[in-house]
């Protein structure tokens, strides 16, 4: 018979916050809207554990995913946060503890139209969505990374050239779970704060709207970072808002940033 | 003339909490108990906006920089965190802020004798070490990432043959900015918590100490971070000390951490 | 009236053989086996540019992976191959080209079963698939990276105790684009070859049959890489066949690593 | 006494090409020019294998590695191409092979003034430096990575108004190995195929000069690679010239890349 070397108490008694599984990547399928989808993610999925217990049951949370991701009805998930629900709800059946928390990140594909010539593109975005359960209290974080791009307007008012970089927009929104959050209209608060929005597919004509409207729109990080924070605040109130802007500057070898919290 | 469209009033009033740059590579040297060590870190700077502001002057924080770093007397500082202050001493006379941090992050190369041949080998870690500066008051956060290996006591107990992998421990130190604290004693008490600490060189008289002591010492990763956060803590007394241990399990694809704090 | 200023004579007349786009991430379907599969790949489409003209038209690239990939008989193309053959058909009908290149990039989730509990675990590889057409001939390589671990022999040999680690074995098929290569059978190629093949999901009595299968079959990099060679070259037969193991030793902080070809 | 298991026969009888270590991290120094100059490279040392040899002594190119550079009078190599050779002559006395390929990867910091308030300013690039020995004839292969920038001239031509975004160009001179190739001489090359060369430091009235510049020079990343192609042809006759331009859009999610050779 197996003995299991993790209830043996621990040389040295210390509690440890978080304890658990990262990187695993497994197939998930959703149905919001109706619609089946279906991602790749990456998991991270920590328990806290007690300083009397040498180590917790790694197996039980790879089970714990497998269960809840694994089964026909699947895509009765509407969105991710009710997948890691489940798998927090298959945890608890399994494994004690006081804190868990379950987190995926993956690319997400959302449909636009171009500016101009008004063709189908499709956009893809990094998104990252974590449920926490902490004395029975679920509350989630949800991130989107989005690209665009900043106009300097200080080398515009200087040389009425600014100087044009790719920039990447980041809004994190943290609330209750079961606040309704759309990681769609997340993704619209930082699209909008950029100079202009980018897209895959552009044709000439829509190159030239958007590289118009950069150059009537010149923005710093910090402008970028606003914008997003005042944008999700009025979207998302009675949310914890955090956002954060890295541009890659086209006149320097490295970045700058400008990051706040609302 | 020059405007300064960084003074203007922003469209947006909120105070933004981290602006700067990051990802800055330049040269650096330091004279560490009177020999001159040189490095090429990658440097972040960030100040924060008031609200009625609409950027920061990047240009000065790379200055400050520059100044700090560039001058013949560069190898004065003996520590990275005594050319961090001399940064925000820099930034303190170009740019009005009411919070600063500076960092950098490196490679530290450290001798050690391999433990059977007891070859000299050199030993390269990945290091952090961040200065921050609010209401006057300087305090630092010094971290270290050293590579080492973890056997499973689990498999061990189960079959006598424990899976072993490569793991990465890390820790973290936070205290006031003169409060001495040695990087490589930080490595010390990492490398002292794996199964068996690693080399670069091994030749094969080494090689079975190592392998030996693997099997004679299993760790979970949750001993390993409790290892780690124990030497730390009568170390480096008065600190609050941060441990996380990362396995690349090598009978899974995912990894397995453990983090705790004390 | 937009002027075309790719279609310009370059200062410098010089050919470039690959020209076009990179990590152009969008949304997938095949159908293979009659199943709708999903993926968000980055793709790589690179086509030469003759001496006498300045640029290629980027978003014509562009466009023919939308008009390939966005419509809804999109999941009739059965494998990766097929899609990025159309995407150079497309290509085809607006840009002249003597050579194109179409690439792209996935994780591949198959699903195993574990080796005792027999229980279902969905497993996630790396992938990548090009198409190329040079002088209207098409061929393909396909790749595949699997994770999995060795076993030190030498040290199994003089201490009983092999040194374990995780490992990353690679495998590249190159041949006719009508050939038929499945990436599942080329996975299976490097899950063999490797001291045992690993599971997302892990039972206890699994964990014991997987670590004793490890003890029995210690393998050096070069073993697995020979192992991979030997078996793609009796399932793959008249294609050209490329391995690479890379072992992310546990007893050092570097990696070790074996190529060959047949 | 100690087994060889490295020398038994394996029981897969192929050939390998490359077989050795990988990011191997140790302090090296150079004498360039008669200064002493350290820095943190990456190794790789790759031998190739017979197929009656199970395995390679991965140790004694280590061991190699370390003799080269673990000595006092180690910055009496001028250039890393030297202390590659040195490394060679090491695994030579130690190690059988046919082909042998020692390479680094490192940064390099070079002096530059500003364009305008000519201020000293340290500008840091990726270079690596690979040797190759087979059949005792010594080649190296240098290559450098530089940041820099595209101004897009078909936007220029249609609104006035070029999308400008940063750009990584990429120098590779392959050659004889006692032919003397500057890194430095190589990286003026890339440097001066972008619409404008970067600066880590830039005052105002350098930024004014540089967007000016970049304005007034609108290159396509065909055009940045053909520049650094034609100003390399030039410089480094005889060579072999690869060149790659990779600029990371400030419209699109996407990268757009120029790759040639001469």
């Amino acid at each position: 018979m197996n003995k299991e070397t993790q209830e043996y108490r621990p040389e040295v008694a210390e509690k440890l916050e978080r304890v658990g599984i990262t990187n695993l990547r497994t197939l998930v399928m959703t149905g919001f809207g109706g619609h089946m989808y279906k991602f790749v993610p990456s998991f991270d999925v920590f328990i806290d554990l007690p300083k009397d217990k040498r180590g917790i049951h790694m197996s039980r949370l790879v089970e714990s995913i497998s269960e809840a991701v694994n089964n026909e009805a699947a895509y009765k998930h509407e969105t991710f946060e009710n997948l890691e629900r489940d798998i927090i709800e298959q945890i608890w059946s399994k494994h004690p503890f006081a804190r868990v928390e379950v987190g995926l990140r993956t690319a997400l594909v959302v449909e636009r139209k171009t500016p101009v010539s008004k063709k189908a593109t499709m956009e893809t975005h990094d998104v990252a969505v974590n449920v926490i359960c902490e004395n029975k209290r679920y509350t989630k974080v949800l991130k989107v990374s989005v690209i665009g791009n900043t106009a300097c307007p200080h080398s515009k008012e200087n040389t009425d050239h600014p100087h044009i970089q790719r920039a990447v927009g980041e809004l994190e929104v943290e609330c209750d779970f079961d606040k309704a959050i759309n990681l769609d209209d997340m993704i619209d608060c930082v699209d909008a704060a950029f100079s202009s929005p980018v897209y895959t597919l552009v044709k000439t004509e829509d190159e030239n709207q958007i590289v118009n409207k950069i150059y009537d729109n010149p923005k710093f990080v910090e402008d970028v970072t606003r914008g997003i924070l005042d944008a999700a605040k009025k979207r998302f109130k009675g949310c914890k808002i955090r956002a954060k802007t890295v541009s890659q500057e086209s006149i320097h070898r490295h970045d700058v940033v400008a990051e706040g919290s609302a």
